[in-house]
């Protein structure tokens, strides 16, 4: 049982944890995420067990979740292709709450799968991850350069512009959501079909509110079509 | 100007910042949320300029956004009534993020107010503040003990019971929504009017994504129709 806070591995996990990920192990934390985890077929490189692998003092040392976490696994991240038929595409979304958020949503409302453009925030960060409440295990995660990756017709989800965005999806559609201040930029925007959005009566939404939105109307009304 | 960092003012607003709210005073940080503020018709009690009011390193040491930030004002909490024709109750949301996004996403679709029930999130930390993004200077934010305090049918929001939601609302309606793990409690459900829930394909969604979904598809659908 590994007791020393000065253990390789520990040192591993802390600077997993603290954002500090260079290569492609990721951490997830809690009995929950862990048997997400395990439901979808991701075996972990190391899972350390308060008391039984590691002591319980030594885990706290490292938890992103403070004192009392349990349970703690380390893997390897996966990225996948984007594909439809439908694709929730963050462009420039920088907090990882939001990025996890949207992965739970996307699993939620039966996204095929969620791509990440450039400037996007780490969605396997201990953040995003526990945002995604164990969503990251299951749907496919991509990252993307440019919008031409995308899989059918690209949407460009911006307030105030072009149609309002309205479902179900008839053919194989990317929703691309930016940032919520600066918005997609211009050049990224020429790159895709059509202009859509969700009528509001202030100035803007959470980034992750309006891809949980869009994908609601994309996908929802389709199931009582 | 004030340059010392032991001015009982920023002793004060140090305290507000690092969520010891005891009294009704709470801060707003950052040029949009003072200009938010302002044009609603919010006087600060304090404004805080960084080289005016204030030096820019005194303020740095107090901010919430950390170094560099460039104003800040302190204000006196307003509690409303919670009113129809539509209002989203937070029932034991403790999230403060998730609280101020709510609050956001009602004044984008149009809801008359947002209701806070017991063991929720303070709407006047700075996270949720932050997380309004001065929508909680716009939307009446009241607190309830009971769900009778609120207005027109009670509708409870629960992931895979009752019936599906479906808007627009053609009454007086209250929403109410729950924490994401144990849900409203079920003393709570026996003084609703009805039960219904946003179909998913997974277990949950993000409680600030559940209330706005269901927002967007009580109000919005109202637009068109």
């Amino acid at each position: 049982m590994i007791t020393s806070h000065q253990n390789q591995l520990l040192k591993e996990i802390r600077k997993l944890n603290t954002g500090k990920r260079d290569g492609g192990r990721f951490v997830a934390e809690g009995e929950d995420l862990i048997a997400e985890a395990e439901a979808a077929g991701w075996k972990p490189i190391h899972l350390l067990r308060a008391e039984q692998e590691v002591s319980q003092d030594a885990l706290d040392k490292v938890s992103s979740l403070g004192s009392g976490s349990r349970v703690l696994g380390v893997y390897e991240e996966k990225f996948a292709e984007p594909v439809g038929p439908l694709c929730v595409a963050l462009w420039g979304v920088k907090d990882p709450g939001n990025v996890g958020t949207v992965i739970r949503s996307a699993l939620a409302f039966g996204a095929s799968s969620v791509a990440l453009g450039p400037d996007t925030a780490d969605p396997f960060s201990p953040k995003a991850v526990r945002a995604s409440m164990g969503a990251i295990f299951r749907v496919p995660v991509s990252k993307v350069s440019n919008v031409s990756e995308l899989p059918g017709k690209k949407i460009a989800l911006i307030a105030a512009e072009g149609e309002r965005l309205s479902g179900p999806v008839v053919e194989d559609t990317s929703i691309v959501v930016g940032p919520e201040r600066f918005g997609i930029p211009r050049s990224t925007l020429a790159d895709c079909d059509a202009v859509a959005h969700i009528p509001i009566q202030s100035e803007s939404l959470n980034a992750a509110v309006a891809a949980s939105v869009a994908l609601y109307e994309l996908t929802n009304r389709l199931q009582t079509a």
